[in-house]
């Protein structure tokens, strides 16, 4: 009613409306977020040799960096945190494409700055590792702190593969955890079963090439190790391994967005058939009640498949 | 109101509406996605020879890779994703039989299709692991990836037991987690318990034969295996251990679902016993009231026990 | 509204209606599944020589064994599952006494009978690992697996003085996690929360004496012991540690109790402070409003204590 | 109505009614929770020599201290714990400055105390692992149990950069986490979140000197250390490190508060936005609604930034 004082002005002055900035500034701190973590253990376990961490605290980091990540960018940008994610999104219908380069870009920039962050806090710890010799790959390489590198054994083919494969798996389960027609996941904990679903891929897909899957995440810091030391044998590593990190989860995202829909969120009941005469009486009794918290139980589901 | 698009015309040619087709679809999924997580931590802890892994991996991978599968079929066929669970919930009055064949078949080839997911995935690191001689069991062993075979130690009768055990404390505590008469799990969190619970199952019940404790489970993959270069030696290995995890969880499901009936579910007071003056006070005072998220926390509970 | 079917008949027969078994019933079912849980992975540790488990998948089982106990047992019987807490409510007034002796009974079978379990299913296990001759102690001692014993340093009153505080922070921690005037734990997760609490006594506190904390859990698995072929040593080990299980953990849950009721409990404002004049603003404005689920988050708290 | 009880006058007499000491009382509690089980599992790691735990089972003792400590002061004083959430959080406006040193003098009692029970519980075991010759560091040092010693390589600067990134990450997480604008957190799991939030924190930034990331919870025990047989060398050693983990956290907590802000908190937009025509439509139809359980699901807040 008054006049505004200082401090309503200077936040006034720095308040964005446009939903699309907002977007993108939280599509870059979830995105930084999630990788701050999921690197900084990597760097963690690397630089101490496996005595303040092992493969699995690195799974649960990279688990739990999506949960604060999707938290942080949730409610504004819908918190993708990763172009296969956006770019499945989009191709279903749940993402303006107008949007698309605005989150793919802040993604990347929100990996690359997440690198910067790991590089600073561990620079100590990179040179009493090295000697101050940045080497990629071996006994002393530390390229594999910030993007994924393949295993000796696997070729291109199949890194491809275990990348499609991978992201498949995640947004079959992102859309399998979101699809409110399916079940009613206690409201506002789709995050940490996300972050559990990435866990998960960690644990079972993480050998061949260290899970990726996901294109912003390995190629944003990669540029930032052939600025910071690296040099561009991060690119020539693995027989220019680099490409398929991003490829893979681009192509994975969607043959898993393919595979949830053609298997069950297509076959959902529609709204109309409740009211049909033609709907069958289980169609009708399975369909979860829409509102309201959800009371169907799995008891509930289960006793009304029974005549 | 117009013309249908074309989107919407493949839409609904694609479109299920039988319930049955529909629960099928969704416990082959749910099932492909449970072994796949689960298998797959086991040949990236295999094949790593543990440096990607540990037998606590493999636990949290088969764990969450439940609450994944489950969360992708719950709304739709109650995902059971477990032959064992079925003929239970059959037995129990929450199954039509007419439909236990179909998750049958169902939950066996979405087991069948992950051991393929696994396989190809991890082709190279395979013939990398044994220079391409696949041996079931043994330092280069990679049966054990696929499905389940006993230690040295465990005589058939002793193994019989190990799974009539690990599916009783499994189907004990899906009926407990699922009663909505016992307590108020927050509605949509039951996946993420029975993910925990399958974990409990591994880290104490998971020494003696793996803890198959469902036939689907083992039996799809050992199929694909013996079709896949191990041969018969699948069937043969561990004095013909094979039919093993299949009836001893079919045995164990249903003396667990009769241990969780008679200890607990048969006694829970009837809605009748609150309206009847013969009820005692405590019967109706400790009832979880119906419908609603349950308010009655502990302290209720506790205090209705007290005049 | 016709006669009673032949199930029915069945049914009501075995049905009890009578609150004191229904719960004796309850707590027998809940401590068998939390120990048989716990006590199996200690089995599965033991037995494989940490090969498929180490002293963190202990602490994992025994705390989402206690997860899956509550659960089973919650809603009838409050989910005690150990005598400590049954003595503690008494003394807090949420259980009456005359129920305290049937639900230690019960806890004393249920776990008594776990030991059975966990001894049959690792019977083979057993005896390849100790050729037949059992043991309490020593390298190839197996006591360990059913009950407690005190690392060699540890003096009887230390040991004592180890289960005092373990309990107490149990007890606190449990009080606090079920308090609802002083948080709302969304409705229906506290089981988990509890289970996460013995988690964390167990990666702090489990080094002594490995952590007992419910006489109990202890004492029946002991006596089982001494019946199945280990004898009187296990009483007589570590100078008659025996008894320290029981009596540290009865008094350490009192000590919780009171340390929880004096640091916060007893303070909480009342219901009439709120219409009182003479209650202070904060006092009123703090309360976490009853009723419904808890919208009042971290953030409405603190906005509250701002003038 | 009648006269009160013996019990009730009591229970009045002792009763505290204003909040600042009610609040006091309860960040002490909580403090001493979250320390105690936070370094009892250091301590268990260190003086069994890795025998019962490793880094990663720290890190899930301190996350899960966090979560019981929370709930026991949450709905109390708000549960912040650490000075430096205190200080940010009277900077944002959501503590009274005149709280603050309230606040932080429990905070400092609560960690002292915690300190305290470590060393008693594990006296026995300091006394074996030791033979009575207090260190703070080296192959038989113990100061590392009660608070935090950097690295051999780490730089004093490299140590305070580590300190604000690690605080700033925390605080950035737990406005997210809180930020009832941005997302529904299941109201009441707060706390979980926020002990995972540690939990990474450490998986992540606990190589270069422990993530103390709390002043409260470094000082208090150092001191006590100095008083019960270490000696000064707590304070001499790591070039006099004991201020770094006091200075780094408090500036690193105002870091990642106004980090949040300026990426996320700030642009929310206002309530008078929706009545406004200026408002762009995007804007309206990302606001998650207020009030009640949020069912505005990850789905909702995609089809929503679609036209």
């Amino acid at each position: 009613m008054g006049k505004p004082s200082w401090t309503e002005r200077v936040v006034s002055a720095l308040r964005v409306r446009r939903f699309v900035i907002r977007a993108t500034l939280a599509e870059l701190l979830g995105t930084f977020l999630l990788v701050t973590f999921g690197n900084g253990s990597v760097a963690q376990v690397v630089l101490s040799r496996e005595d303040k961490g092992t493969f699995l605290s690195i799974n649960w980091a990279y688990g739990i960096g999506v949960v604060i990540g999707v938290y942080a960018s949730w409610g504004v940008s819908g918190a993708h945190l990763n172009p296969a994610v956006s770019l499945t999104m989009a191709v279903l219908g749940k993402l303006r494409w107008v949007y698309l380069p605005c989150y793919v870009m802040a993604q990347m920039i929100g990996a690359f700055l997440s690198a910067v962050c790991v590089y600073i806090v561990y620079y100590d710890a990179l040179v009493n590792f090295d000697g101050g010799t940045r080497a990629v790959l071996g006994v002393n390489g530390t390229g594999g702190i910030f993007c994924t590198y393949p295993q000796d054994y696997l070729s291109i083919g199949s890194g491809v593969l275990d990348q499609v494969v991978g992201t498949a798996l995640l947004l079959c389960g992102v859309l399998a955890l979101t699809d409110a027609k399916n079940n009613k996941v206690t409201a506002g904990m789709e995050p940490l079963l996300v972050g559990l679903l990435v866990f998960a891929i960690g644990t079972s897909f993480g050998f061949n090439c260290g899970y990726a899957i996901n294109p912003a995440r390995d190629l944003g810091p990669r540029i930032f190790t052939a600025m910071a030391g690296w040099g561009l044998e991060v690119f020539r590593a693995g027989n220019h391994w680099w490409w398929v990190p991003i490829v893979g989860p681009l192509i994975g995202g969607l043959v898993g967005g393919l595979i949830y829909t053609l298997m069950v969120a297509l076959h959902h009941p529609e709204e109309e058939d409740n009211e049909s005469v033609h709907g069958s009486p289980e169609l009708q009794d399975v369909k979860v009640p829409e509102g309201g918290v959800a009371n169907a139980a799995m008891e509930d589901l289960h006793s009304n498949t029974i005549v």
